[in-house]
């Protein structure tokens, strides 16, 4: 079958997702919806699709699933109506700032049987899914200790930090659901430490630009996450796992590899500069699996219970900056 | 301007340059004509575009520009068919396996006033063309030194080396090209040995499947270039211009880029093993350069000349090997 | 002046630290002791020294120095004997496994106005160097996060484990040193967590294989340390440091840097897989920079208080595993 | 059994082998000799050897090998003097610029039945050692190509060029020894071309500063070598050897591995600039090999037959530039 699909949101990350339909043979882009005329014109134009209202997308006959892309103050209440609306939903990160919000929008689901999938697209990365891939051919033998660091190129700006929800529940959270994909058991105890290193703008929002988090499991398994937002090199995207036998590891992307030698030395260009350009594969391969979901019998992965399970954690780093001690989850 | 394009063979390489022309804003396929009509309709389908016929095409007033990429014997008639109907033409290397015949072509281009654009895809590889701006820069200072290893993951079936022309005029072709890209000066002298090194067969047909190459400028400078028809570790393909100043390289690819750690090692996955999945951005590129030259006004590059000269360089080559002298070109 | 030595030990580091006397041209060793006849007589034979009693050097007016090489548990008696004696002291890390005992022995150092210097043998590792170099000629900007990868090749025997004070004062130790060498600043609080994933005959002797720790200071600058007692592929060590300028890493140190490519991948051989191969040139820096203290006017560095100031934050780092929080130092 | 040595040439190379010789426990450097005393005292000042002249050591019993270190010139004499004195002999490459003179020297040393090794340092260089075990080993296959970097970090003095005997008798003959060491049999056809790239004052010495050279064997292998007298990056020194199952190479050495990241890219330091630093461990190897030569019963390797064959090669080489064709050896 061909999965028909309603765009909900025109803005940046909405582009990304209609290229990735637009360019799957197995799915069709019906219509956007955007309240701002001239972004959904723009996706109108270059794909050919429709321009609809949110309420013609929820009764359209002709729409199987929707992706969500709208500001995050709108996904709870989306998901729960297109639920209703018997689409299968695809939402980007995060579900909800709010832990409870969230745990009543996965009944929703719940209750209605929908199909919900949650954008953590570096699942999706081809580096990272052959390391999982290697830890599931028992490459590496048991897992016990995961490396993730994860710095931003810049700074956002004020305005984004403010709503934002802080550094754990908007940038961590990738990372967050990137331990859990990789330790392959719950995570039981949170420590993080958060300073303002970057920004001082951000520090009066009350937020953090440089955190260290561990992580443990019950078993002892240990998970380190180290983020910054702002390195001057790129978009530094790494993961390390060390197991009893061995270790894996995606080192980070460049866009272009070259090597310049002279006095100075060896020199390679700087890394990626923006996540879009960064995980470009991972985002066509997520709406794939979407599709998947959508046209075979699939479980939704990552689902909403993994998004919830991911804020979770962040709620706890959050707790643990203030108590300076270890949150059990 | 929008280029309205007629693609001439619908084959591997048809396809690739299919996806070039829809997936660039500027481009529109019109039309796809091969002889076998299950190989057109399947491009048809996906693209939506229509079937004609060749003698359609060259009338097609809704038809700018064309892509060859029919068998290697029907270039050159093609070429000047077209030059002579007044499309744009890009044409897959090489214009044809005979200098002579190449010559007659260019003349009818020259007097149609045609623009032919040759396809030596790596010219626009995203890697070999940083190292272009770096030289370009002045980042090694003047160039000496050029060292092309061009090494394909296996050898060809006897009935494609039949064909082909022989390993020079097939492969180090696009290595001549590189050189001459790289240098910025006219390549004076060429050396070449040749051995079957990989498969006895080649040899029976009278090629090599083994191949080193020396050339020489008048000032000097020089290029090496290493020719294997099998690397087991995949799609070899390195440059590095060695200058006054320093030195620039381009290392080999890879679709993942992890590393397996254990008792045996630090293991990296192998390179690509396919020249499309290799080249896929540099086959986008100069479908993209190409666009440019017809809507604007660009002048082709690499042109007819660009083939002539590389296919000179070829024969120069065969010559060496069986006299087991530089040969002055 | 040449500084003449007393080797006390002349085991395995004991002959480590011979080989270094001998091998500088500003040194001399005069004498070696040990409780055990053929170990003494070992080193006197290889490099024409002469044997005496820890007493008679003590006395020996020809000595200028000691090098301390005994058991853990006698460092602080020598380095007091010694500091009494009048000679300069290098004394292999520990200086004692008990905070108190180890204050008290500064406090006879400091009375007698003696030169001790601590054997942290990787500050003087060139890489680790360099990065310190980087740093101080501003590099990196201010250090932000510190990140160090400290894995052994293999667990050591229960014996090892029994003596060793534990995870945190034998090994992080080391790492401990390393954090306070590259942040430049005072580390304020310790998180660590420890677990038993490696050999569970060390969870037996309430010891842990495993640990990651999170160090922070007073204006918010992070250090993280990872630690296994069991890496398959070698002896890894590593330091990165980012900053708000750039980051400067030492990557791992291979004996042999070869690259194997074929089906399988590319490969390189494992790191290091001891210790003393690793830091060869580390443990010649570190008797130099000594020698210059002795011969010279320079302050030891690192000093006894440098000993201390680690060892309390391996006393933290236990605190924080017993009890699941932050520890202020 | 100790073996005792005098060292003939108290110069650069000389010292580094008197360091050699000190350092190993299975020899004994009991005297030096050159024509300037201040050098002759200055190595045995620092390593407690006699000074003696020539004449001395030719008929001294408590010696029982001489390494030659003097100027080229005098090798060949030095050679047979030794032979006839019955002393083993290891000598600095090349024996002479000659080879008639050499071809003679080498039947004085054959009917003195006297054991001679030569200076072929890069054969003992760890990692080069390793690339030769991994194609013993049948990790590659059989040899196919071989590939040698060898550039230097800049050009010697017009003075020194004149001794030398140009670029193939100083600088590729340790290439072409590589190129033996690693094809595995007999090299047939050398064809080289020289330039004046680097240094005009070369040029009018008669001489080349940068060269590719192509050799073949009788059954097809290919080796390739690339030289010039001046690299801003480094002492350049890479081999690199395909096979039918596989690649093994061995990168560049760098005395410091650390790596600066930021807005311009990633970083590493340049690679040696200096041959004895780049090659120190080589240097200590190849007279442990000399020693259990003159100690054991094993033939010296790289004996005075590669040091001709070598010369052969670089004498091709010099007349295949001359006659720009590829010269049968």
């Amino acid at each position: 079958m061909t999965v028909r699909f309603g765009l909900l949101g025109a803005g940046r990350i909405g582009r990304v997702h209609a290229k990735a339909i637009t360019g799957d043979a197995k799915a069709q882009l019906v219509a956007v919806s955007d309240a701002m005329p001239a972004a959904a014109q723009a996706i109108a134009d270059q794909y050919g699709c429709g321009i609809r209202t949110i309420e013609a997308i929820e009764t359209s006959k002709d729409i199987d699933a929707v992706v969500i892309c709208t500001p995050t103050d709108t996904h709870a209440d989306l998901i729960e109506r297109f639920a209703h609306a018997g689409k299968a939903i695809f939402c980007e990160k995060p579900i909800d700032l709010n832990v409870d919000r969230v745990r009543a929008c996965m009944k929703v689901v719940a209750d209605t049987k929908s199909k919900l999938m949650v954008g953590f697209n570096r699942r999706f990365d081809p580096h990272f899914m052959a390391v999982r891939a290697a830890i599931d051919a028992g490459k590496i033998g048991a897992v016990e200790m995961v490396t993730i660091t994860s710095r931003d190129p810049g700074a956002p700006p004020p305005a984004y930090i403010k709503v934002s929800g802080g550094i754990f529940r908007d940038m961590t959270i990738h990372d967050f659901d990137m331990a859990r994909f990789l330790l392959g058991e719950d995570i039981t105890t949170v420590y993080a430490t958060g300073s303002v290193l970057v920004d001082p703008e951000i520090g009066k929002l009350g937020d953090f630009d440089s955190a260290s988090v561990v992580l443990t499991t019950a078993t002892g398994k240990q998970c380190m996450i180290s983020n910054s937002r702002r390195a001057t090199y790129g978009y530094d995207q790494r993961i390390e796992v060390h197991g009893s036998k061995g270790m894996i590891a995606a080192e980070n992307q460049r866009p272009i590899s070259i090597e310049l030698a002279n006095a100075d030395g060896y020199t390679r260009p700087p890394l990626h500069d923006f996540f879009m350009t960064r995980y470009t594969e991972a985002y066509a391969a997520e709406i794939a699996a979407f599709i998947a979901v959508v046209a075979g019998g699939a479980s939704p992965s990552p689902s909403g219970a993994d998004g919830l399970a991911a804020l979770v954690l962040a709620e706890a780093a959050l707790q643990s900056v203030r108590e300076g001690r270890a949150i059990a989850v």
